[in-house]
């Protein structure tokens, strides 16, 4: 495995991490952390327009593993399918535009009045493959983040890593997988799929950082720092690196009463001293 | 599919659903219901004693689907595998006196101070192996029940469909599994692993009713009630029959901020209702 004594070139920071800063102010903080790596969140980027993001990002060296998030293809139903592809454009213009190796896809969960699952993940599917044309001529790869099945009904009815290793197979080029500890530590299966994952080169293409606290208090923002919950961090790591991931550790924390709270510089320094330590 | 439009003979109450009453109360409400299927939790029984217990639920001619619950063998990892069993034990000669068809097992999550989901995935397998033979004695089935994954850490690390019927396969008589919706609505695998347990005679024995609520605003107590949530329960049900599963409709909903602040009597009363008219 990687060693990971000196992690700042082998980081990313999410901006839902330092939610607390514009995207100029966790650009400053990531640079003075020696931090190159950066995944931005839409709304991050609309804050300030998406030609002003692409010269901060660019002019200050800074790789852009993934633009979070577009996806959400379900929530409508079929009807809304067209829509949903609509904005889902859009968001790959932005990919491009800010240089974004990828697209991050939350797929969507149950269509609204609907408890139709299946039809969900069909709807899902037919997303991503009327996306993947505009996706392979802009040079922007879809990452499927397979999500925790407490999100079926309500963000992604894609949630696990079998799933998406199952899409790509059938989807070809342009497709890859964001693994996000959060949402596959506990799948019985993991190891197996993220070494079938390994099989098609490039298919692991993002690696997601945060860890499962006990007692969880919220569904969504009660997200650990890495060493502070139960998640086997090493052992997924050993996992992705011998399946042959050489991308970026990228620490995504959804935090609202406790990470949300800091300064981001400390929010920042901490993550780096973990990574360092415990992953 | 069975006709549910008199569902007071193919229904069980689980006592945790009406966590309100007393196992002399849930009895009483029960009877007056015309309903004759009950599982009850183990803090019911301990209040009024196993003797008791049993003369009540005699007497009252209840069909006891199961004893709730035991199991968390894992907890202090393999060193307290023994004070465990010993616990497991106690609840089997419980299960045995009050007439119980199966004792219903909650393995546990991850032990203190581990990360090891594997080795607590292991440690369960050999609880349950080891309280096996005790089991079959008794003529009480283990019900192995998977808890969605959100449980993993702190409850469960037994959490697909799959892993059950792989441990039943390893196990062998004596064995066999409680599918609750509200664990596994979510599973992509799950009409094919329902299926798969069907090809074991008896091997699906025990059906959970709740529903997942939009949005769920507790992780352990927010439960909904049949038709409130977004659980397609008459697809899971078709699924359920298909395989050959002729038992009872368990009832088990947890709902600290609802149900549990309603009189036994009315959630008893809408359970039927919505057993009628939405699963």
């Amino acid at each position: 495995m990687r060693d990971l004594s000196r992690p700042q070139s082998l980081v990313a920071i999410n901006t839902a991490t330092v939610k607390q800063l514009t995207l100029r102010e966790a650009v400053e903080c990531l640079v003075a952390a020696g931090i190159t790596g950066i995944a931005p969140w839409r709304d991050r980027i609309a804050e300030c327009g998406v030609a002003e993001a692409a010269r901060l990002l660019r002019g200050n060296g800074m790789r852009v593993t993934g633009l979070c998030r577009a996806g959400f293809f379900t929530g409508e139903g079929r009807a809304g399918l067209a829509a949903a592809l609509d904005e889902n454009h859009r968001a790959l213009d932005e990919a491009a535009a800010i240089g974004a190796q990828s697209l991050v896809l939350v797929v969507g969960g149950l269509p609204a009045h609907s408890r139709d699952l299946a039809g969900a993940r069909e709807i899902a599917a037919e997303g991503i493959a009327a996306l993947l044309p505009h996706a392979r001529q802009a040079g922007v790869t879809l990452a499927l983040e397979p999500l925790h099945p407490m999100y079926a009904a309500d963000r992604a009815c894609l949630n696990t890593m079998k799933q998406a290793n199952d899409l790509c197979d059938t989807l070809g080029a342009g497709v890859a997988i964001a693994v996000d500890l959060y949402h596959v530590w506990w799948d019985p299966d993991l190891e197996r799929e993220i070494a079938r994952a390994g099989r098609s080169p490039g298919r692991l293409l993002a690696f997601h950082l945060c860890d499962w606290l006990v007692p969880t208090t919220d569904l969504l923002l009660d997200r650990g720092m890495m060493g502070d919950g139960v998640i086997d961090i090493p052992r997924i790591r050993g996992w992705m690196e011998a399946a042959g991931y050489e991308g970026l550790l990228e620490v995504e924390i959804f935090s609202a009463g406790n990470w949300w709270r800091r300064p981001g510089e400390e929010v920042v320094r901490v993550a780096l001293e973990r990574i360092a330590t415990v992953c």
